[in-house]
């Protein structure tokens, strides 16, 4: 007895593509179709580019759009694998999800056709998809140590953002002070200083402001020495952090192996 | 028996919001305050912003500037329910305490009306607030573990600073010594270009100033790769420090949740 | 009764220099052949350098390409010490090897002499040969660690490079729809806005565009905030890899020490 | 029986300052004289300074020389109480230690009055002494540490640096073949492509240069990712020796208190 659509449907649309080999193909393919469609999404914007060949690009984009409109019916079938969206309403509540939504979004500008307007913009949702990479089988085990890592150390990243931005407020009013009477237009209120602050900050330093004055340039200096602090304390957290996840997942791991009935 | 004001106070105005449901929405309140009276602080000095809406900003002022000084009479009552501030002695003491000094600063300009000039500079103290967060209840065990990082590994914290310090100073006596002749503006003496290696050695590179001799440029490569260096030391220091205080933070909870009775 | 000729020059061309007294020397001087034949390619490039002693530079290209053909000829008579590659055909395996490759494109140009178009490029080919240096006795060691390093992290460093894929082409979007009417030449298009987009996300900061809008900057300043993470994300990986593969080497080596038999 | 001159001196000059109290004194003075006598001959350069007062700058000179002076012949003189330093001869081999040719070295300019020319240049030279802080009492401990930690890994920072050197020579390469067309005066060779790239590498990014070919930004894009990499290699085996130096240091120092019998 060959099992329900559904449940075909769903062990080749297995988002680790490990359910079978064709899962397997499936999983390349359309991780290749987000890759490629994205690119051309990319370079529709630029005219010099997609004036060349319109015609490609209009062609590229309906292609591709019936393959993401076909994949969206596929999953929305699919779903109803799982108990909990099996049914009309399941399906629904499927459909809702965040992925499904951002699958949903990809197709929108095929499927409402010329209701929407500014299409370019539209077609751009579809980047969105690029999110779905996360949850591919090659990343899915790096993918949890680094959520691992980041939610275990969360309070103190966030203090060491709170810190910066603390660090942030400060250097653009004392920059505010010293030089808005030399350059009013750069530095004549905070937030006009707060953009060489943060480009200082964090040490991108485009160099289209900044200060000319002595006591400036000593703030400068001692803002800029600052940033290496900020910089080097997200990354000692994260390296600490990561080595814990690393070992925890190890040690997890180790455990499901040792009991396997616990996980019956 | 109801307990006195001071102590009644002291509990809604617990600085980790735990004390009661109510302390932890006076807290939340209380920091939200803080913030939005700080964003508008920060934009009063925007002309741009400022003069669209004077009279906002001028009740926005009014009305924070009440909602503090309310709080800075209800923290001087509570002072008192601590042993070491009780009594009229002890007001004054608890009011030369750094953290009441900064509240108390936050209110001058509404205290003083009129007497203060620039009181758009005045106002700016109360930017001094956002200090209150480090103690905030979601930061408290965050910042407690960051202040042991830094506490622990300060001497060597403090020498890659002395380093930093004497890498700048020779990079910059070689740089005036290499391109004073070719650049009298920029790197006509060692102050000056103390600006152009500071810039370098923390990689901001704001490009206002860079040598164009061939033996400045080798200078500033050899620079620029110190830089790595010095970014790298601070780093690599912080996360073993962090490491090492999590580790101890750790093991003195379970120390004291062990031996509950070595508290009393 | 002497050595055959393979096994006595295989022992003089020992890569880690360890063999005998004179593979050192020998091993030492190539090294230094290398780098000074590497650095008179590269400043032939300059007109102003090879123009003042364009007779020198032939010279030395002259000379060190002989020295590199006698190099590339005793090292395919000594792989025939290598049981691999041994007899004719084995010495043609040995010569599709990658390092056999990058020895014969070093000495292409004066094998062809005249054939070959563009000498200059050709020699410039020569630089593979810096390759050569991770095989050096002094790194050899260094060189294993630092590739157990990145081998054992390998998926979580490719999903920090796949994080940072997505948030340079998200914010390029998000910048060119911000910012594409203000400076539709710098952000007139996605792939003009990544421009900007990945100076700023690696801290470079060129500072030849940034946007002008203030919706603009403060992307900028989020995307800036962002890069601290993404920077710091695969330093704190690479140093819990170092440290891990650096326990293992010393474990390995251990292990091997203690079963000397079973090496044999 | 009061102990000889030179012992007395020795005990006075003490570098960590903890022989006595009057040792630890003098120490800070003399640190407080380097640190005075070096801000004024990096102010001297600045002829808006130097030129305000030039009488000052003269006296200071004089002074600072003199005490300069009369502590190296103290420090001469208390050589004698190690047994190496002992007598003429003794003296004479302590004068050509490293810190004693620095301290000579300081002192040159005002011995020699006016017999050397440039006198401003001369007394630049007195900046090396601000090397002798590293042996300052309180970062002693902190220096041995950080002294260890660069010891241990020195083949792999060492490897680091070379990796770093090969992708600085091959990125320059590579946007000298591309570029070179397009912008000949910034990237006409690979010497000038490397300026570039060297900016690139370390993120300074002065933004003086920059590719504006296609092509180009791409490998500058590349190059830019390249560099994280680059940064984030050191910075994580610092951060793994670090707390290997830390460790070892701490046992090392319990193993010499568990057997003080061992020190005698």
């Amino acid at each position: 007895m060959r099992p329900p659509l559904a449940h075909r449907l769903n062990r080749l649309l297995d988002p680790l593509g490990r359910a079978s080999r064709a899962a397997g193909w499936i999983n390349r393919g359309l991780a290749v179709c987000i890759v490629v469609s994205s690119v051309f999404a990319i370079l529709d914007t630029e005219p010099a580019v997609s004036q060349a060949a319109p015609g490609l690009f209009l062609w590229v984009e309906r292609i591709f759009g019936a393959i993401f409109v076909v994949e969206y019916a596929a999953r929305l079938i699919a779903a109803g694998a799982d108990p909990r969206y099996a049914g009309i309403a399941g399906r629904l509540r499927y459909a809702v999800t965040p992925m499904a939504l951002v699958d949903l979004v990809a197709i929108l500008p095929l499927l409402l056709g010329e209701l929407v307007g500014n299409t370019q913009l539209v077609r751009l949702l579809r980047l969105f998809r690029l999110l779905r990479f996360s949850r591919l089988g090659a990343f899915s085990r790096a993918a949890t140590i680094l959520l691992m890592t980041l939610r275990a150390r969360l309070p103190e990243l966030l203090l060491s953002l709170l810190v910066a931005f603390v660090v942030l407020i400060f250097s653009a009013t004392l920059m505010f002070l010293i030089e808005s009477e030399a350059q009013p237009v750069a530095f004549g209120s905070i937030p006009r200083a707060m953009w060489w602050s943060i480009a200082t900050l964090t040490t991108v330093g485009y160099g289209d402001v900044y200060p000319v004055t002595a006591l400036g340039r000593v703030l400068a200096g001692v803002t800029a020495l600052a940033a290496i602090g900020l910089i080097a304390a997200p990354t000692g957290i994260l390296a600490t952090a990561f080595a814990e996840a690393l070992r925890r997942y190890h040690e997890e791991r180790t455990a499901t192996l040792d009991e396997p009935e616990a996980r019956s």
